[in-house]
């Protein structure tokens, strides 16, 4: 599994993963208000804290243990011993993973930024393996870090210090596949791209699309609650996922694995699970809807001469495409001039403060492009629109794709990046950049707001030539407030994990917070499951 | 509110109300195998236990008490003094109902089968005052029954013994709607039908669409998960609810009335309460995503020469009109049968062993009809039909959904009704009806299935001449075991209310049913919501 994770992804990734630390930018203020010197002083004290290890990588630089970065201090569980590995190894013989290179791409996010030191890594193949694991290790107190791909954004993944990784790579069977229904049972571990080819050769796509699709895998898709590209278009997976099979804390398996659109008996537990990074049980098996594959995708580049007209083009959008819509993505000048500049790519129409990327998905061809073509007739003569073009073979519509997915790929080139990824009311959406470029003023190299406009999500990034805490001052909380003060998110797609936990506060009442501790209690008492992780340290 | 209720159903309706009683049919044989008299005679000891009301009603037979017909022992709750309702007067001034008359119609069931015998209903009309009543109510162990619109089918919007009744009817207030975005953010009391006129003026239309539009409230649709006319097309709640606000058992509002698509912070709580019937907390506000108003909406009409054909032509109709499609319903040729000799209603087609109808809801109306007239030449053309007709006006289109919509009525007209509303997968939707054919043999006058094929979704009816015992004892629980050794569900789009709640054992494991009792115990320690619903009695 780990050699996916490091070979899938384009390789200006690793250069990015360099340059890049948000982890840093992000904590170091957050924490700033803190007593910081007592939780540093206990970190590091105890006996299970690990040393560096001597890891010899030679593609980026070594990753600080996450100890040292943070002020966490590692909870009272046991530790592996070596009858626990002995144990360990009569439940999945010869899959127990012990050696130090091995286990070091596990232990590191793929952002390079987070870092455990666990020790052991278990790969059951079966949920009755998992079962058996999660019972002893709720009866010893040994702490679990569930991992799938390995491909999240927020430090969710890795383990914190010493937990045992129990990773989901090979539980990579598909269980069955409805083509009447275009209802897909599986394994969780299951790789969203394979997933994607399996569905795709019976004419169905999976619900859901991710730039990690070649590494990550459903169950981890599922337990971030992941978005992605094909959002707009199919919703939430609280909406396509039919049915999940659980493993509870004390190894208690909680079946619920149907295959039906319809199923109103009782509270819908499956929910409780989806979004909750394996906090609260580990998914094992999954039953997802599959929409039919679209037999015509067409995808317009335009150029709109301001926010408003962003705006007002989306909802003339929405109502000239309707079903066909299946994208509707902006970004703003800045974006346009950085991936210009840095990656060379020319933007196919005029220069406008702002460009929208509207992709359709549709069963007949000539129908979708007559429609695109008569939307993009009415915004161009209207004046939403002052430029545009329209692609609808294979290789202009990745070039077209290209200047909106590889905005991230630019703005790792420009120096340090400040990346913050926002849901808002979509009117008040870019209010945020404008004023964030105002008052940081020549701070920063450049602001620049962009993302998934049509699902109300900003990615929002300020570059400088180097880490400023002046800067960082002027960013937070101030994008945190301002986005709680819009009832936004501040943590659109991403999720919690482990560097978001102390900002949730910002989007969710106390109430709400209290009630999640309450649910963490009620279904993992112990506290084993993927520790220091989602729920806020002093809630 | 009440007046609604009985208004704005369809005389039929009446009729079926007077002729069918489904609690009666179900529930005699799910507790044949109980010791009955132990629980008959507790019941009716207690202090608490109310005589039947001398309502004078002329239009139905009055309905037996809900603890006359059921061994259900009311739980030591208090009893609501004189005390209370000075303090509720407090609370809600003027809005305190004790007039046994008013009281009638919210103590009754509109399928006129189960009956409380409440003495108060209060009328809130915001969530601060339903705060109040719930800390209030649980401070003084008062159970509590909240109510929307009453248009359940399982007994679970009215009391089941003296239980307050908290109605929404009250908050029915629009908070906000948004051009862009088509989020919708309302009280949890605002009528169905006239949200939908509310958002269709703004070229939106609600996601959900009920035979009950004209009394449900929103608030109840999202606490049963109601499935609906749109399913097929926009899904569950479960993806297009955005964000609840609800009142906990203790009276804590917890806030989460988000409008936005996206909110990966912590885990989804707004899950917990779609679907738990008024059990964890009051829906006290709703914010919800609209899709666009369709331009163009088509019906046809198919017959289909056997069960697998109409499958066939599920999977041709999915990829051919693809994001098109709204609706993909079928009948059998009895059901067509009886609505021809009960209500006159002709076949457009020729006769045909089964019946489909397809819907199609698009921006562009020659596309549309372009598409629709390419699929039915290719299902005629393969024999996968043998008949068909395309209704693009208005009339026409009534009229064809007409013959699906009107089958329930016809039922009712042919005599004792035994009805079954399960979820399968697909491939073995109609077995279920072919065996039971031949299994209850001339018992039943008729045994039909007719659905929402496009979601797994079989309504199963047997009529006879009157209820028969033996016929039942045919009936159940070979349905409900069928059922379960498909992985199926016993109740798809229904909920479980008080009439279902013995039954969860067939489509949810013991650890499901042990964590929905943990869960309600968590949320209401006391239990005082919507008591004797949604859980087992005895998991």
């Amino acid at each position: 599994m780990v050699p996916h994770v490091v070979s899938r992804w384009p390789v200006w990734l690793f250069r990015w993963r360099a340059a890049y630390t948000p982890g840093a930018s992000v904590r170091q203020k957050t924490w700033a208000g803190m007593s910081r010197a007592p939780l540093w002083g206990i970190v590091g004290t105890g006996p299970l804290v690990c040393r560096h290890s001597s890891s010899t990588s030679s593609r980026a630089p070594e990753v600080m243990l996450t100890h040292k970065r943070y002020p966490v201090q590692r909870l009272p569980f046991s530790v592996v011993s070596e009858e626990d590995l002995a144990a360990f190894e009569r439940m999945v013989p010869g899959r127990v993973i012990t050696d130090p290179e091995e286990l070091e791409a596990s232990n590191v996010d793929w952002l390079r930024t987070v870092r455990g030191c666990s020790k052991v890594l278990l790969r059951p193949r079966t949920s009755e393996e998992v079962s058996r694991i999660l019972r002893y290790c709720h009866e010893r107190n040994l702490a679990v870090n569930p991992q799938g791909g390995n491909t999240g954004m927020v430090g969710g993944s890795v383990p914190v210090f010493d937990e045992i990784i129990l990773s989901t790579a090979l539980m990579n069977q598909v269980i069955s596949f409805h083509d009447v229904s275009g209802i897909l049972v599986c394994q969780a571990g299951c790789v969203l791209e394979e997933l994607s080819l399996h569905v795709e050769q019976r004419d169905f796509i999976m619900p859901l699309d991710l730039g990690a699709k070649g590494s990550c895998h459903i169950g981890g898709n599922l337990a971030t609650n992941a978005g992605g590209l094909r959002f707009l278009r199919y919703g939430s997976l609280h909406g396509t996922v039919l049915g999940l099979e659980v493993v509870l804390a004390d190894g208690t398996i909680l079946g619920g694995l149907t295959s039906l659109r319809k199923d109103n008996t009782g509270y819908d537990l499956k929910q409780l699970f989806i979004g909750s990074e394996g906090t609260l049980g580990v998914i094992t098996a999954v039953s997802i809807l599959c929409p039919p594959k679209p037999k015509a995708v067409n995808v317009a580049f335009l150029g709109c001469p301001g926010f408003a007209e962003v705006l007002q083009t989306f909802s003339s959008c929405k109502g000239m495409l309707g079903e066909i819509l299946s994208a509707y993505e902006f970004m703003d000048a800045e974006c346009m001039q950085l991936v210009g500049h840095h990656l060379q790519l020319a933007s196919p129409v005029q220069e406008s403060p702002f460009y929208v990327l509207i992709e359709t998905s549709g069963s007949r061809a000539e129908h979708d492009a007559e429609k695109l073509s008569n939307f993009l007739e009415q915004v161009l003569g209207s004046g939403l629109v002052t430029d545009g073009t329209l692609a609808t073979d294979q290789r202009k519509i990745k070039a077209l794709w290209a200047l909106r997915e590889r905005i991230t790929e630019a703005l790792s080139l420009d120096g340090y990046v400040y990346k913050y990824d926002v849901s808002l009311p979509v009117e008040r959406l870019y209010d945020l950049v404008t004023e964030l470029r105002a008052r940081v003023g020549p701070l920063a190299k450049h602001v620049v707001g962009y993302g998934h406009l049509g699902d109300g999500n900003l990615h929002l990034n300020v570059t400088a030539e180097a880490f400023s805490a002046s800067l960082l001052g002027e960013l937070e909380p101030y994008v945190y407030e301002w986005t709680a003060g819009q009832q936004g998110s501040v943590s659109a797609e991403h999720g919690v994990g482990f560097k978001k936990k102390d900002i949730l506060g910002y989007s969710k009442p106390p109430e709400a917070l209290h009630l999640m501790q309450q649910l963490k209690a009620l279904l993992d008492p112990k506290g084993i499951l993927n520790p220091y992780k989602t729920l806020p340290s002093r809630a």
